[in-house]
Order: C-alpha cells, then structure tokens, then sequence
C-alpha cells in the first residue's frame, strides 16, 4: 500500500487540505506548521502525486518555453537561466518548440496545463499571443514583441549598442557596410535594422540594397550572406551581423574564402556570447545583460500569475559595444 | 461553462473513458471512433486536462532527461534530438539537472509523475539509478553507466576512435602525449582512458603521471590544463581531450599562449560537435553518430515503458577519427 496525504495529515495532526497546501509551501499555511507536515511526509517516504496536485489546486507550476528550434546556439544561454531561475520559484519549465503551423504550436501550449509560456520566439504576424490571451493563459515576451497583443516583456534596446558600433565603423574608415539581419518578420531584426540604419545616418552613413542579406539567426545565414558579399566586384568592408550566431557563420565564411578578419573583412555580432570572446574567437560584438534578461522575464511571468491585474510592464535592456579583435581599420 | 469530455462522448455517441482513451490514441478504440471523438472534441472546442488525463492513466508521457548542467556546450546536441524522438512517439521532455545531493535529484525525479528517465549524466557512484530502480521508474543509461544498477543503455564505443587516434599520433612522429580526462567517477572518462591507454600501447607508447589532467567535461578544464603542460620544461607535443568542449578550451590556452596549433602542439577532441568542423576551428576529433545515440536511447527508454519484461539492451556506437586542421607533425 502506498503511502497518501491521508496517512501524512493523521501524523502531523492536521486536514489533508493542509498537507498539500503545506507541501506546495502555500504561505497561507505557518511556517511551523509547514514543517511538520514537511517532517510527517518524509518518515512516512510520501511523495505527492504531481497530478493529483494539479487538480487540487488548479495550478501545474508547469512553464512553457517557446523557442524557434533546439539547435540553435542561442538558446542553451536562455534555457539555462530561465530553467534555474523558474526553479527558484518552484516551477519548472517545457520546452516547446515552433512548428509551421502557429495555430497547432498555440493548442499544444494551451492543451498542456502550463500556468504561464516564456514566448523566446514570435513573429509579429503569429497568432499565438492572440490564442494564449484568448484561453486566458499568462505570457511573456522575451527578446521579441509582437504589436497584435500587449504583454509583459523582456527585451534589448539596440540604440546605445548600434550608435557605438557606427562610431567605431566611422573612425575606422569605413564606409562600404553591409548587414546580415534576421527575419524581416521579427521585431528583433525589424529594431535592430531601424537602431542600426538610425546610428549609421548619423555618421553620414547608409546601407544600399545590395549589401542587405537576411535570413534566420543562424550561423548558415552568416556564411552564405558572407560568401555573396564576396563575390561582389566591391565588397563591403564590414560586416554588422544580426546576432552573435550570424556573425560565427560570416567568420567561417571570410576563412573559407581565404579573406582575412579584420584585414580585409570586419565583422560585428550581436549578443556577446560567453564563446564570443574565447581567444580563438574574439568576436567584436554588441552586449547586454542576457542572462539578468532571462531572469526579468521568468519574474515578470511568475508576477502575472500571481497578480493578474497590475500593469504591464516593458523591461528594456540597454547594449553596449565591446571591441576584440574582428573590427580593425578599413583595408 | 467549460466543455467536458462528458459532452464530447455525447455528442459522439460514445462512453466517457472512450472519449479518453480515443484522444491518446489508445489502439483499443478503432481507428473510425477516435476520428469521430476528435472531430467531436474539435467541434467543442474541448481541451483534455493534462492532470486529469495523468490520473485517468497513470501515465503523464513525461519524460525526465537529467544533465550535470545546462550551460555545457555539449548538451543542446543531446536535447534537441531527445526532444524530435520523444515528441515522435507522443512523450514531452522535462529537463531535470543534477544537484550536490543525489538523493535529492533522485526524489525530484520520482515524485514529478515522470513515464521514465534519460540519464544523460551519471557518476559510477550515485544512488540515482538505485532508486528509480526501487521505485520502479523507468531508466535508460545515455553515454554514461553505472555498475551498480544494469539498465539499458546508447554508449559509444570509443576503441576504434582511439586506436586511429593513436595511429596517427605515432605516424605524424609524437612521443610525449598528455590527455585532459573527465572525471574519475564517470565510465565514459574511464572508458576513453582505458581504450587511449590501450591504444597507445600498441603502438608502444603510455601516457606518464604528470601528463594527465582530470576535470568536468567543460572549455574550463582544457583550459586549465592545457595551461599547466605549457609550463612544464618539458611539454607535451600532443593533447587527446575527453570531448570536444574540453578541446575547445584546449584551443583558446594555446591561442592565449602565444602556442601554434598544430605547429607547436596538437590538440585532438572527442564528439565531432557541429562547430568542431567549422573553418574558424577546425578540429581533428572521434566521431560517432550522436543524433541517432540519442535517438536510440530515447527508443530504448519507450520500449522499455511499453514492454517492461523485454531483455536488456546495450547499443555501443562506434567511433572513428576525423583528421583536420589541429593534428600536425611533431615539432
């Protein structure tokens, strides 16, 4: 016979409503008394039933991670603190992944019993935001937003990073520069394109057509708008690529083609990477405080859960350059 | 008024538990009746509770994979094609990371209404697969073993890799080799030492005391090694890494020292990791299949749920060399 809720209560003398409240360390319980319970679960060896638990309270402490793909390198520095700081919040975290119809990606989030969803990923035009406000299930936006519905979000600002990146661009000398940017579908591409034209225009500087390359945040993007600028008869000089990712594949490129980095070619990325700056590397690049961001986000979806009326809230962190060694003078 | 799956089986024509076992697919419902349900829930817009359909069940098709970490460079090759073959077979995949106290990690595991468990990390000392062996959880053994608990396993077989390793290392005229390990109490570090040691021998080499480092499976431990034999008055002329990521931190030492790969050492890995073939890196590294271990393992552990009485199984992958641009001639 296994151990139940009943047997624990009988022992520490208290309902068996009280025991699993005390075991999910509902405050309405006394700390004491939380303990005891605590203390009765584990002479006995109970161990409560993570569905039984589920439909008593209505809560699953389940979290919905939604992410373009698992491949790509990006995202083990989002899983990674957003699956420690949820735990510290006693939830845990699913990953869920996109598939190409949004409307089955929004029913599996919603069929899951998940009590909130981190949205890692959502292009401007998809209908998941618009499904989870529909079931009333709780989100928040991480390094995208989407216009179609408002929410809590944790986001970059591109400004400050940018601005530096045409000054440094600038005082090196060049002038022909070219951008590998991200889906014109996301909002990350689409603000990081408008803070880096903006901080371009101030230097007297613009991108024509031909050295615009786009693609999805990875690294064979990088490569092949790489190896096309290549071929051109004039060549940009530089390089400011959509994300650290992108800038890794432009970096293998520039050495297949045999053009050297940052003699003939300088390449910026975006994100800072903890690989980013390994010596082997050395990635000139545009930082901010990516694992602080992960942590805002898992809060501000813990604190809408737990308030669902406050206001929203928009966490913007702000980005800087760091010059290593793939930006030099113009060749 | 939510829908219920009573309305569902009204509107069916068909008994509440069909309703149920229809919308997970339960081959004793036909085929035509679980269409009918499905159109019917679609019409409803009825959603199955997750907690409900655990407790109806006794199944969550939850799958626990546990890891050392999630920052590991490592890992995402591992979770991604975990969570494309769970996902295949209708399981979802919880990430699960270890802590100082295995019986905690333990506890974690049993009491989360997991189907079963990937072990992705074990020490040859942990009582993890001792409990899920007593409590009956399913477990299946992933790049790593333990003695005190058989269960089926996806290893690889590291004797073929090593061997051409060796090969190689004694034609390109090396002598003085040193190896950075993973831990001792791990069987994939003692088993990649036993088979470099016994290759070396073949060719009538060994690996002396002071040329061997030992630390987790990170860019730290090479790091920190390779530093320590480029002190040395005498330093080796060739370094066989635990895996990849260690090989990497290899790298960035001898890059920060100022030390030409493969001009003034040779450095080799294990795993063959995308960014191992990347022009930027370009790694001699043992490869194996790594997508289909995972898959494999995945396999075994559903096989394993399904027909519990079945046979153990152990799948060794084998592995081989890829030279590329690290492994030179002695100096």
């Amino acid at each position: 016979m296994s151990v139940t809720s009943h047997d624990v209560a009988q022992l520490a003398g208290v309902s068996q409503p009280t025991v699993s409240r005390a075991l999910r360390d509902d405050p309405r319980v006394s700390k004491a008394t939380r303990e005891r319970v605590r203390k009765a679960a584990d002479r006995l060896g109970y161990v409560p039933s993570d569905a039984g638990r589920a439909l008593s309270s209505g809560r699953t402490r389940r979290i919905g991670l939604l992410l373009t793909d698992l491949e790509n390198q990006f995202y083990p520095h989002i899983i990674a603190p957003a699956f420690h700081q949820l735990e510290s919040h006693g939830y845990q975290l699913m990953l869920h992944t996109e598939v190409a119809d949004n409307d089955v990606v929004a029913e599996r989030l919603i069929s899951n019993g998940l009590d909130g969803v981190l949205l890692a990923t959502s292009t401007i035009d998809s209908v998941v935001p618009l499904r989870l406000r529909d079931r009333r299930l709780p989100f928040v936006y991480f390094n995208r937003t989407s216009d179609a519905v408002s929410a809590d979000s944790a986001v970059v600002d591109p400004t400050q990073g940018m601005r530096e990146a045409a000054e440094a661009l600038s005082k090196h000398g060049h002038r022909r520069i070219a951008a590998i940017l991200g889906p014109a579908n996301t909002s990350t591409a689409v603000n990081r394109e408008i803070a880096l034209r903006e901080a371009l225009a101030q230097q007297g500087m613009s991108i024509p057509a031909r050295y615009i390359h786009r693609g999805p945040f990875d690294t064979a993007t990088g490569h092949a708008g790489t190896e096309h600028f290549l071929t051109m008869p004039q060549p940009p000089t530089a390089i400011v690529c959509g994300n650290d990712v992108v800038a890794f594949g432009a970096l293998n490129a520039a050495r297949s083609a045999g053009v050297g980095v940052p003699d003939d070619l300088s390449i910026i990325g975006f994100d800072d990477l903890p690989s980013a700056s390994w010596p082997i590397i050395q990635l000139t690049t545009i930082a901010y405080d990516l694992d602080a961001m992960v942590r805002r986000a898992a809060d501000l979806l813990i604190d809408r859960i737990q308030s669902p009326g406050r206001p929203l809230e928009e966490s913007a962190f702000p980005s800087h350059l760091i010059e290593r060694d793939t930006l030099g003078t113009v060749p």
